[in-house]
């Protein structure tokens, strides 16, 4: 028997279960040149949230009545394709089926080498391009420059925190958490945290923790926190918005105290990043993030729940911080 | 007799006439390696409200009771300096006095070789190095981008126009009146124009007039204008947050919508721009606006007002949109 998870309402506000069904479906049965394949994780992310509304953005919004798709790594069960075997394991853009056919088109076929193959939907994914690349095209790193991070204990903050370690910076982790921070601070050797949760004045605690004020600031979420942190940075700061967590549930255009002042008066600059822009740097910066992995100068967290129908919840969950690091369905 | 004009108050939103007031001084005595400097043209800037603030920016603030400074155009009229003789003119950030005396170190000998004197205080002073270098440093114009320009008709972005066009750019212009539009229609072949203060909805206004969305921005006012831009851009856009004329006079935090939702979606930039950290670039700058402006790719325009005495109702009158091109005092 096949499963699939398909969209059943746009979220309004926060996603709930009911926003999604789950329908038993037909096995595939494959043709010549198609490659049959089992799912065994699925990547769940932030992101995912702007596909559900029915807007246009830089990838088109899912169907109502049709599946979800995310990075999934899959098995190959049985293959008329001469690319791939039975046993092989593949990364791709998915659907959320227990069960699939594929022309094998867009896949890459992945090995336990350098790391288990839920490593690829992180770290070595598109978690991992994102941290990198964005902080190559944007961030721009000086040695000794002070980094700022929010969602610092996940996906892709705990990324860019090691990797401002390793460009030699001064790492300041934002989380929602006393565990998150001391688990950042002991991991990955971020220098010092904020629990926002536990913090009235964002501004002074920033103020506080970058003595020589915020020069680049990763940002995955948006809002207030960016406010504060805009009140913090230093002539030339690099703010690169990646991703915007605290408002992608709003449903109303969320407001806000206006940037320009602040950007003349500090000639720094703000610039969205989607990593889909950037697939010409895949392989280079994939070189450098296997290379660090396996020196042991990068490491990473997963957050892995179990079972195909905890898919939804998994996804959900995201929007509570109950994550640290990449937040994997295992099947 | 000898006049100066000094900061009496620090404005509260609009400055007011009685935030200035007139002092007679004595005529200056100049000794050994100074000159005796007479004022002729006096620039009269938005940004100049920045300094009213007592606040730390990227210039340090006007000191009460003391002269305001701008950038001057002044004639020699004694030297001890070897390097001046009477009869030199001279461009340079003065005090607004109708004499003074100076070391020359900081001042730039000038003549009417390429246009008259006035035009060191803007298409070859920093009003065109600043159109210039934040479209060479931010907006990386390319020929058949859309490029949208407010303060359209006013002293940095009627250049900014010009330099569009000739990149071969589309160009859309925003000012205050249908007078400003037809001008800069006429005179520097933009392409197309929005009358701010006629138009209802700013957000179709400008889809319609850019009906291919818009690549590059130029903005010189922020605000409300800007956020009806955002919801224009293209992908990769860049936006050039110059100046903030429509906020500058604002006694709260303006707030508006949050711009890192759309920055995400768009991969877009936004960057503040301050000519002052591309020195490194004049000499370039200026040969190239020199260049266009001797082959007549390149025109102007002034606003002058006549009588030191009217210097601070010049000033003022930047905030109604009182100027066509560079506002400049005539002594």
């Amino acid at each position: 028997m096949n499963k699939q998870i398909i969209l059943k309402n746009r979220p309004k506000g926060k996603p709930e279960t009911s926003d999604f069904e789950f329908q038993n479906i037909d096995e595939p049965k494959i043709d010549a040149g198609e490659i049959l394949l089992k799912t065994k994780y699925i990547s769940v992310d932030p992101y995912l949230r702007g596909r559900m509304r029915d807007e246009e953005s830089y990838i088109p919004p899912f169907q109502l009545e049709k599946p979800i798709s995310s990075m999934v790594v899959a098995e190959v069960k049985d293959s008329q394709n001469k690319n791939f075997i039975p046993g092989d394991h593949v990364v791709g853009m998915l659907d959320w089926k227990l069960l699939q056919k594929n022309s094998g088109k867009n896949l890459r076929k992945i090995s336990t080498d350098l790391a288990p193959f839920s490593a690829y939907l992180g770290v070595l994914g598109l978690t991992g391009l994102t941290a990198y690349l964005a902080l190559e095209t944007i961030g721009k790193l000086r040695k000794g420059e002070t980094l700022l991070v929010s969602g610092a204990a996940g996906a892709v903050g705990s990324i860019v925190c090691q990797i401002g370690k390793i460009k030699g910076c001064h790492v300041v982790g934002i989380a929602g958490s006393d565990e998150k921070i001391q688990h950042i601070q002991e991991k990955f050797n971020v220098d010092n945290g904020i629990n926002y949760k536990k913090t009235e004045n964002m501004k002074d605690a920033i103020s506080e923790k970058c003595p020589e004020g915020v020069d680049v600031y990763f940002d995955n979420v948006g809002g207030e926190t960016l406010d504060a942190v805009l009140q913090n940075i230093n002539k030339a700061a690099r703010i690169i918005n990646c991703g915007a967590i605290s408002i992608y549930n709003e449903t109303e255009v969320p407001t806000g105290p206006r940037p320009e002042g602040i950007l003349i008066k500090k000639s720094a600059l703000m610039q969205g990043f989607l990593v889909r822009d950037h697939e010409s740097k895949y392989a280079e910066a994939m070189t450098q993030l296997g290379e660090w992995l396996k020196s042991g100068k990068l490491k990473y967290d997963e957050t892995i729940k179990n079972g195909f129908e905890n898919t939804p919840d998994a996804f959900i969950s995201l929007f509570d911080g109950d994550n640290i690091g990449k937040m994997i369905v295992e099947i």
